[in-house]
């Protein structure tokens, strides 16, 4: 985990000291050395320690970011991209110092193309910005990780959240690219075209890089229709088992439902005390259809008539927007409803994904894990793509709690790779999962390593990270 | 275009004759130097010219397959994989000689997971295997490319079809592979969870890389609930421009159309003819919805409206599977029918995909060219997602014919980048679309080429396509 496995990354003291006299003169009030600018952008998210870079760039276009790009590569100083800080596993740290490259400034929607349902944006536009601007025509993004996150940092970690069982993730609906690469030169991965077989896909292979092979200048994104109604409700089951067996039948029975969230019985406990929810304590399913008014009413009857066959219920849905808001709230506002179980602990926040049939088992036998560690540790999961999320609350200043944090996620890792699944389902690697990422992919991981090496051969984009 | 740009790749006698050696005493009756199958193994669906393989192996285990990529590694022989022959690009041929790996003796099914979705198979199950040994399970798997392909050869163009508007493509629905890379090793590129963000997305990397990066050995496929009903229908409109405005319509409407091909008026008077149907000579658009019964009906009235909206119509539709068989069939034969429009002629199938909102003009100015040129040359096309084939009907043995041909694929391929659309949406660049690639991609083809050098570096996998 995290700490034991930081990948150490050699400081070039002469090079940063080149690279920050040449940014300071290009870019004036746009380049930061202040302690506060710098101490932000190595925040992390969790309980990895801050690695502070030793300058923080703000660049405006494409031209300004392949002057930060060859500056860095000239003098082979470590470029870290970064969007709005919001990820999970240390993305942003500076284990060797360097650039970070802040693309807040880079917040442009350069189009929306209404009938190919497809925008283009700069990596610095927010989901949240996304949305406010497409209100009006009708359409939405739909990949919602929770965080108000960058679309270029969503893309660099391949993230999803609570939509996907729908609208799929980061992988599905990033259309095409253009990122400035380790050289210096700028590319643009594909067309607008809905689909391609030209050449290899560098389109997928950037989305989920984690910032290590290019630096995103901008995105073609799939846009969804905004649908005609939303119904959706909570929906208490004796068991997390019961639960999954309820969204194993949804799937089954081909209900295209939106969004299907498990909270588990710590969790819904945390939230009813923190949203003041009149819930029963027990595991829940948060549901969300989209649709025609007469779909959603259907699909909302068919889920409920599962529930109950499974021994869960009643199922109670509202298809009023202000209902289905506050409900949706309380599920947006989990993380820091589990942190109010142990005030001024950190939460280590981690995320293992599993077939869906395996879910079940997985679950029970992590929350047997986490009763024989003594750990709190409440769970919520995208159960519908079999993505579950626990949340550990530690002490940040009793090693022995983290080391004994850390042994879980490991055993965590461990089940779901055994399990057919994957140590991440959305988070990435980043710092924190280094050593399972050879422990799920074996010699697979030597290729990446090699696609890596030729692209960028002096190591300089985001190292220290994935591998 | 094909002829002029056939990439040459000089021969390597000495290691062909040492290679077919070792695996005439490694595989027997299983390595084939006659030469009606190696001719068989340089079989192009196209006009482009027969090269033919020196030996043709059957492999049946992942452990063959590391013997066959040994052996030729070591002597530096080519390697084209095989697995029914029905791709368009030329991807079989053999420019510089070498083996053939042919796949239909891996065609087992590995396993199904229902709860899942997904199933494990061999890369020489076909399609149509595949959906047979599905039937009882209430699952299929949707891409249709229209030739009973095999799934290993699917994945390898990264093929589609007429189901994509709605299921996507092979690069949404191949979950994970195993491949023996080019230096022999066996990789697994993912684990069988939904979603990951575990590291470099190699999946999607070997997805489309028609054999020249590694051999597929295996797929992990999402697989689809067979829809309780579906319905279909055809529906005439006065223009290419009113069927394009329809399909737009439909999409923006959020309905979730399965199947939405467009025929042109050419292609419409072929299939009447071939077919014996008793449809108008005007561009038609073929329709299907999968859905519940009631959604279905609704779907199809919905899109009764807007075609008549646009000026089409009527839409006759039916839920009956034996009509609707009969509708799809007539489709499936329009290769057929293009080619009885001149007997004894050989088609160029070539395609091309654009944003829809271009779909009309691009479709308009092809016609137009097609007029001008002289050619026969009827359109069929996946709508939905913006890509139509034009099949051009020439005498092979007329070089001037072919040179013209050429000319016109040449000014459709650049009329399709130039309204930001792909040279290939689901047919691949093989030999015949090499020149364009650069055209569509610029510098990004680089990339493309250090990739495929420091996985395959003595370019033994597949050499001659892409690049």
């Amino acid at each position: 985990m995290a700490l034991k496995d930081l990948r150490a990354v050699p400081r070039n003291e002469e090079g940063i000291a080149a690279v920050c006299g040449i940014l300071k003169q290009r870019f004036g009030e746009r380049f930061h050395l202040s302690g506060s600018v710098r101490e932000q952008h190595g925040h992390t998210t969790t309980y990895i320690p801050n690695q502070i870079p030793d300058g923080v760039v703000f660049p405006e276009s494409v031209g300004e970011v392949q002057d930060i790009v060859r500056a860095c590569s000239e003098f082979r100083v470590p470029i870290i991209p970064f969007g709005t800080g919001t990820s999970l596993e240390g993305h942003v740290n500076a284990p060797g110092g360097g650039i970070s490259v802040d693309t807040s400034r880079m917040n442009r929607i350069l189009g929306v193309n209404s009938e190919d349902l497809d925008c283009v944006v700069e990596p610095g536009v927010t989901r949240e910005q996304l949305n406010t601007h497409l209100r009006d025509s009708g359409l939405f993004f739909p990949i919602d990780p929770g965080a108000n996150a960058s679309l270029g940092g969503m893309a660099a970690t391949r993230a999803s959240g609570t939509n996907a069982v729908r609208y799929g993730t980061m992988r599905e609906n990033v259309l095409a690219l253009t990122a400035v690469m380790p050289d210096g030169r700028a590319i643009s991965t594909a067309s607008r075209a809905r689909k391609s077989s030209a050449g290899y896909d560098l389109t997928r292979l950037l989305v989920g890089s984690e910032g290590t092979l290019g630096l995103i200048t901008s995105l073609t994104l799939r846009l969804a229709g905004i649908p005609q109604a939303i119904s959706g409700g909570v929906c208490a089951f004796p068991s997390v088992e019961a639960a999954c067996k309820a969204v194993i039948m949804t799937i089954q029975m081909g209900i295209p439902v939106a969004r299907i969230e498990l909270v588990n019985q710590l969790q819904m406990k945390a939230m009813i005390a923190y949203s003041k929810l009149n819930y029963p304590e027990s595991p829940c399913l948060f549901v969300e259809f989209h649709g025609s008014e007469s779909g959603v009413a259907e699909q909302a009857e068919t889920f409920g008539e599962i529930a109950s066959e499974v021994g869960g219920g009643p199922f109670l849905w509202t298809s009023v927007a202000e209902e289905r808001n506050e409900l949706w709230k309380a599920r947006h506002n989990a993380y820091w409803a589990a942190q109010s179980l142990r005030p001024g602990s950190k939460a280590l926040s981690t995320d293992v994904c599993v077939p869906i049939s395996r879910l079940a088992q997985c679950i029970a036998e992590t929350e047997e894990d986490i009763k024989r560690s003594g750990l709190i540790a409440p769970i919520v999961g995208h159960v519908g793509d079999g993505n579950f999320h626990v949340l550990v609350l530690m002490n940040p200043d009793d090693f022995k709690e983290i080391e004994e944090a850390e042994e879980f996620v490991g055993r965590l890792n461990e089940r779901a790779i055994s399990m057919e699944g994957t140590c991440t389902g959305e988070h990435g690697i980043g710092q924190g999962k280094i050593a399972y990422l050879r422990r799920e992919l074996g010699e697979a991981v030597d290729f990446m390593l090699s696609l890596k090496a030729v692209i960028d051969p002096h190591n300089i984009m985001n190292p220290g990270k994935i591998f």
